[in-house]
């Protein structure tokens, strides 16, 4: 932590902790962005984009735009599904609500496969649910933020192939990608949109999307236009590959800086992908065994269903957030109030992810185990409880 | 410069040299987007931006979202315009090109005003223009990157309310605000579109979008839903209304450290916009005679509509950029070649904005003026000219 001024620990499902040399990245001196030494940069970050998601075809494309990870689902949203056409969405919380809203603002006609709080669909349920109409896409979000309910992308994407092969699959992976297994080619998914501040481990401000050889496909033989500009395929499409072949391209001013800071944590990330999804995995089983023996049950009911990089928690009966909270930063540690509306006041959730997960001389995770035992006890003294 | 890598001089027009202060501000910890200080530091960025465009009107309301300037097109086209109604561009070069496709993108019906390379419209023209149909808006690029040409903002929004009061007045100012004068209460602007990396001297990835009190009406008033999810004014209001009132709100993570960024940046030079505008037009004085002493012509061939944070100038018959950039280059300066496809051999672009002006200890301009003469008489040389 040398590096950084002392600051409290923040352990929510995104932003995350930062290490020093993506700080450093941040506040590299101003270049062109059609110089050769950023253009080198650039087109090397796509290429590790690539090594992220494990994929090696050469029809595969992913992008780098400045935005936040919402603005990968408009990329979705107008072009790869025409007004009228039917989408899937697997809901398991607030971001399948908003995946949806954004689907329907381009014209599509959204069916949400809606489950009970903290669970998932089960594949013959998803079967069923593909059975009723032609799907143009099917999304799910790989990890729900509000619940941290996983979806079971490997599993849904087989099934697609099988009973309905035309249909996209789409991926929401804004708080999955880096911390939750992604095989691309090998799962076959069609789209992954993702955000550089979750388990990627880069400061907020940039749409990562990654999508297949076929939905660039059904990009470019759409019936009508594509319906944003911005966030146009064909706009971007001659701009990625273009740096990637370390040629400069201008369509809009992509932000140096951050890319610099992507550069940096996806070198450190791709040293060893599967390596990372372990210890993602081996802190997650711990995080939730201290859990469990502090007698809190999470969202996400299922331990199939449970996420890797984050643990949604309820609260004992009695206590809200606001009595735990701020027990947990007196000891120097930020967790997240809920953000599912309809349980919004009942949990907490803590965020087990990047460096805090992979760099053991940080403690961050022991310390945080520690001082949510210490928090809830005061909190429970305080309440009577 | 002690806090920054040695480098050569980034002098094209943006993205632009940072202050030493604006740097470290992007390597600001870990923070979550909706904890107290983060949100004091997004709602003051707001107030700030408010300032910055001269402006104190409760009804008018400015947008911070991350992504490039090119999306703040996106946020024109799918909110104040409907399917099928009418705009009319000023086209002054490359940027009132790619505006119109983008309103056309979204369905509008665009009719550009072209005049000849670095020439403007003049009002009578622009008056003879807006009564050929019904405008729903207006565009004008107020300083057109690929040409260095500006654009009369204040002459043009005094027109349209006497003739068309009831068109919207949107002004590309990508690379005019923070150099150029802008008022945007006292000439009643309806948008004024810009982004962090120039001449307010912040690095890219946010897209800055001021609005008034009527286009903020017009978008609530819409005959048809707005046709973008991320781009939405509806969507984005509550939350930047939220923030300025230093309440959290959510709908897409904000870019946190780029915000601190543009904090820091904002602070400098809203200590003194009038004077700020006096500094780029003193020394672009002192540029357009050094460039025109040495024989060369600028693209903008009108002296009131010759830009005041970049000058756009041909380089002698015989010459084209890749002739003299490396010269300029060997002595540390970097201009940009040309992007104006007619021309774009022909010329080369000096970006005097920011820092680069405002602190003279840098001598930056002084430099660049010294290394351009060496360098073109070393091509001319070499070439035998």
């Amino acid at each position: 932590m040398s590096a950084q001024a002392p600051h409290n620990t923040l352990l929510i499902p995104g932003p995350i902790e930062f290490d020093d040399a993506v700080l450093q990245s941040m506040s590299h001196y101003a270049e062109s962005h059609v110089a050769p030494g950023f253009v080198k940069t650039f087109g090397e970050t796509l290429t590790l984009t690539r090594k992220l998601f494990q994929s090696t075809s050469p029809t595969a494309q992913p992008f780098i735009i400045a935005g936040s990870g919402t603005l990968g689902w408009d990329l979705v949203a107008s072009n790869l599904i025409e007004r009228g056409e039917n989408a899937l969405v697997l809901n398991t919380g607030y971001f399948g609500d908003s995946f949806g809203q954004c689907l329907e603002t381009y014209g599509a006609n959204v069916t949400h496969f809606t489950t009970p709080i903290g669970e998932r669909a089960s594949l013959e349920e998803v079967e069923q649910a593909l059975k009723q109409k032609p799907y143009k896409l099917i999304t799910l979000t790989h990890v729900d933020t509000s619940t941290g309910v996983l979806s079971d992308v490997k599993g849904v994407a087989q099934l697609v192939r099988r009973v309905s092969p035309e249909t996209l699959v789409i991926v929401d992976g804004v708080c999955s990608v880096g911390s939750e297994e992604i095989a691309f080619d090998e799962w076959d998914l069609d789209a992954v949109v993702t955000a550089s501040q979750k388990a990627i481990g880069c400061p907020p401000g940039l749409s990562i999307v990654m999508t297949s050889g076929r939905a660039i496909q059904v990009s470019k033989t759409r019936k009508t236009p594509a319906t944003s500009y911005y966030a146009s395929i064909a706009n971007w499409l001659p701009i990625m590959v273009n740096y990637e072949n370390h040629k400069p391209s201008y369509f809009a001013t992509p932000p140096t800086q951050l890319v610099h800071a992507l550069h940096t944590t996806l070198t450190q990330i791709t040293a060893d992908v599967p390596g990372r999804f372990a210890q993602h995995t081996q802190v997650s089983d711990k995080v939730k065994a201290a859990v469990a023996e502090l007698g809190l049950k999470q969202i996400a009911s299922q331990p199939e269903a449970q996420a890797h990089g984050m643990t949604a928690m309820y609260l004992p009966e009695g206590l809200t957030p606001p009595d735990v909270l701020p027990g947990l930063l007196k000891r120097g540690v930020i967790f997240a109030a809920g953000l599912h509306k309809a349980i919004a006041t009942k949990y907490i959730r803590f965020g087990h992810m990047g460096v805090s997960v992979t760099d053991p001389k940080r403690n961050d995770v022991d310390h945080a185990l520690a001082a949510l035992k210490e928090a809830l006890a005061e909190a429970k003294q305080a309440k009577g409880l």
